[in-house]
């Protein structure tokens, strides 16, 4: 299924204050995640700055960022209820592995998709993509927030 | 050994531009770690708008930042030569637990210690602590750069 709305677009308004993708942060990146097949994907271009310790890399800081928002957004994806206003995912651990340096000034590309889904917790497998290679994967465990009474 | 100088001003300007701790960055967090007797330590008080889902707690992937920069200036820190010139490394890989979630708008604490340090390799291990409290850990797997030749 592919559908125009972005997950984040349909999280409630309380939880759409996140500095990656909330709608309701004016500081943020907005990032918009869209499922797309059996992923969810993301493009995303960096905004100049967030260099890495040389000026022609990406920071890592901001990768573990774009892979931890995308897969919240993912886990929600793998939830969605028929309304189509998604549980809220916080992360409870993400691991980044840093394959190659990831170039700046291009558009990114993110995949993400749930690998385990149980009642609370859902974990994804995320990678980032930067001119077709592979440059980074993620692993996240993310909780359903608030936890059910 | 307590150092008033900063891990992160020590390295060499070619590697300086790093969003989260780069004094070359216009742009960035200006992290500064310092090795205070077994530890390095540094104190932050995150801008504004780094939020995340909800207003009151802190963006995930700040947390990632702030612990990767840190365990980065470790790294160095476990290797520092008699010059004073630190090697520089980059993330390999970065997990971090979330087990609380950390409030805004105070000071937090970085704490890091490399526990495994290799020829090329440091294995650092760190934590994010807000209010007294433990909020996130982190490890990290750091590898010199450049590789030598």
């Amino acid at each position: 299924m592919t559908s125009p709305i972005a997950i984040q677009d349909r999280y409630p308004d309380q939880y759409a204050h996140c500095y990656g993708c909330g709608r309701n942060n004016p500081h943020g990146l907005h990032l918009k995640s869209f499922v797309e097949g059996e992923e969810v994907v993301c493009r995303h271009t960096p905004p100049p700055g967030y260099t890495g310790g040389g000026p022609d890399f990406l920071y890592g800081g901001l990768i573990a960022s774009l892979l931890d928002c995308h897969s919240a957004a993912a886990a929600s994806a793998a939830v969605m209820p028929d309304d189509g206003i998604p549980p809220r995912f916080v992360t409870a651990s993400l691991k980044v592995d840093y394959l190659k340096p990831t170039p700046v000034g291009v558009t990114l590309e993110l995949f993400a998709k749930a690998i385990e889904v149980k009642e609370r917790k859902v974990i994804v497998a995320s990678r980032l993509v930067a001119k077709g290679e592979i440059c980074a994967t993620g692993q996240a465990v993310m909780v359903r927030y608030p936890a059910k009474k």
